[in-house]
């Protein structure tokens, strides 16, 4: 069969499955879970097994160290994604959850309704840990998906996918809720996200060049974030000694996620004051500094930054240090450069800490906190499928509410228009 | 200069410009609308005076006078543009509102805030009062459109956006908040929706056509409804009285609309009961009458409905009727043919109710009241932009609220990521 026609015919057997799984109870969908997680638990030995093929086909491709360690499968990590599930099982179901009512003057109650969004499909890279994850939160939130992980992992992912499958079976739900489009090549991932009308949400998760290529050939809708390029703002008036240990941890606690500091901007007010001894922290730690002019006059062995650098996402231990007039040069430098991920603004000023908040237009916008904490964990979602910087349906971590979308329900006794 | 430039000019303005109504206050924003309202009553010779033109050159292209209807300014619909400009400065601004707000373990307190999308282009036929309509929603909402209408609108669009940005010039807002593409190519059009970063979301309204094409070609998202082909449920356990109030309502009040129901379902346990005084009524009201083979059995006036007009969308005074053994075919049916938009129930039995409710998909789902009301207005939403029958973001009619996004906000005291 052609590769078309293989794709279409996985992704309407989500849709067909999709109705079933919307409509399972909480309860149905917590035992599907559990049965997910137990069936993990017990075949452990096959799943490193599969996994070892994949990781043993990348080594002789000469792929690299890091990207080997993603791909590999522990006990460990198969541990952790079972406490994923389990965590998604404790997580209260969105389905059903009606937003708001209220009375018309005409008698009629009008009330908005969470409801599946419906068939949900996901591109990721070679991380088998995703293909359980993405399957537990799209699934609570009564969604059928279809996946497409990297093409190293495709023995895990089968393994995994099988495992899943069977859970809904013996649970009594649809196989087609979850669906893996097994072919490794690239047009499989061309053809998936034409189909609109049958997936409904495209989610691409990895690098930049990834979400791009998904993003400027899908047919369907694409919730994303390219890249973060975030910035922590230290104003005249910030706590200093806040302001170092919020800046520290954004850029060196894990300076490879999207949510860590690649610029860090300065009040004039108070650089000459907190630039030194931050410099210096950042130096002994390693993080590679490159400043504008007036960065370098106060703090000389700062390298040069360029315009250019203001865009990069380093994913590492390198960051940009400008000195700003003041909030509006900030703001205005963020909204140029940014990405509209993470920023922040350290400040004990009521009216700054406000003006920033509604200002600044990225998915998490934080007073007195770092950039590191946007995170679905971390905001108390639960778990998160991604992070959106799009500008429809949800901006910043997605957990299972922003699986969701809502309809109108109405209760009436008979009202007609007239 | 080419059409693509052109048209990247424009929406580069829109775009520099929506930052700053983004971040005006509400009573900025509702002076604005109310002076554009101020214009248009002073200006009122001169707008018909344009639209004329336009009439004009659609009678000498043999227009036909449905369309000629509604591209006809008059003072009384002029009286209506700026009534719904007034409507909206009434409504509470979305912009700012923070839908919820959590504490988490670590003291910092995470928040949803709604924010502006950005820049919406706005695609649509030749009914000069969409650009007054959409204007004042946008706006409101904090955002900057893009405005697209039909060609044979040209002369009194040109002359609406002139009023339009005098009325933000006056008050001291970028005037690159409300802009037109003045340009009658249809290129125009296939460019502004590949503006993707520029604009952030487009509505089409007009017909299947026109929604189509724009879909299909646009790398922006897009919020639409196709069509409307929409159903009323009558459960055995109806109150017969009121579903036969209810059919008519939502059959013959006004055909040619969306949410005007094209197939009555019929329980076969109320059938006989029910279907030949209601069917009487919809003959004695001009209604052609569709019918399966039992509807033929019961009224044997009925024509034979075929397969494919199950999909169809009359919008006129024609109706498929199909008797179904229960709700279960009802819904079934619902799924299979009808297009998501509005779906009522009739029936006195509250398991009934909730099941329909619940497994329904649709924009918005009815009990005992007419699809009729699927309606901003007639929801208590003040206006809408439109009704989306997609599946992210929003179903249903799109009011200001439905016009924003949220993102997260987080006020802290120097948390950092452990």
């Amino acid at each position: 069969m052609e590769i078309k026609q293989l794709v279409l015919n996985k992704a309407k057997e989500a849709k067909e499955s999709s109705r079933f799984i919307a409509k399972a109870s909480t309860d149905l969908k917590n035992k599907i879970i559990v049965r997910m997680a137990d069936y993990l638990k017990q075949n452990k030995d096959e799943l490193i097994k599969a996994n070892r093929i994949d990781v043993e086909n990348a080594q002789k491709k000469g792929i690299s160290k890091a990207l080997i360690d993603r791909l590999t499968l522990t006990e460990k990590r198969i541990d952790e994604m079972i406490k994923g599930l389990q965590e998604v099982v404790a997580l209260p179901d969105p389905v059903g959850e009606i937003t708001k009512m209220w009375l018309r003057p005409n008698g009629m109650q009008v009330g908005k309704m969470r409801v599946p969004i419906g068939v949900i499909g996901v591109i990721y890279e070679a991380r088998p840990n995703v293909t359980v994850d993405v399957t537990g939160l799209c699934l609570k939130a009564g969604n059928s998906v279809v996946l497409r992980g990297g093409s190293e992992a495709i023995n895990s992912n089968i393994a995994l996918v099988k495992i899943l499958k069977e859970a809904l079976k013996d649970e009594g739900m649809h196989e087609g809720v979850v669906t893996y489009i097994d072919i490794s090549q690239r047009e499989a991932v061309l053809e998936m996200i034409k189909l609109e009308g049958i997936i409904d949400l495209i989610i691409p998760r990895g690098g930049e060049g990834l979400i791009r290529t998904v993003t400027e050939n899908s047919r369907i809708p694409v919730l994303k974030h390219y890249k973060g390029v975030c910035h922590v703002f230290v104003d005249r008036d910030a706590d200093l000694a806040m302001a170092e240990e919020i800046c520290f941890n954004a850029k060196v606690q894990r300076p490879a996620t999207c949510n860590a500091m690649e610029t860090m901007l300065v009040d004039e007010n108070i650089a000459k004051k907190f630039l030194p001894n931050m410099l210096k922290k950042f130096e002994d730690a390693g993080v590679e500094l490159k400043g504008c002019l007036k960065t370098k006059k106060i703090y000389p062995k700062v390298k040069d930054v360029k315009e250019e650098d203001f865009y990069q996402e380093y994913l590492d231990l390198v960051l940009n240090v400008k000195v700003v007039k003041n909030i509006d040069e900030a703001i205005e430098h963020i909204t140029k450069y940014g990405s509209a991920h993470s920023d922040s603004i350290v400040t004990k000023d009521y009216n700054k800490a406000m003006k920033f908040l509604k200002e600044v237009d990225s998915s998490a916008v934080f007073v007195n906190a770092s950039t590191r904490l946007n995170d679905g964990y971390q905001f108390g979602l639960g778990a998160e499928i991604g992070i959106s910087t799009d500008k429809i349906h949800a901006r910043g971590p997605m957990g299972l509410e922003e699986l969701t979308c809502t309809k109108f329900i109405v209760f009436g006794n008979g009202q007609i228009r007239q």
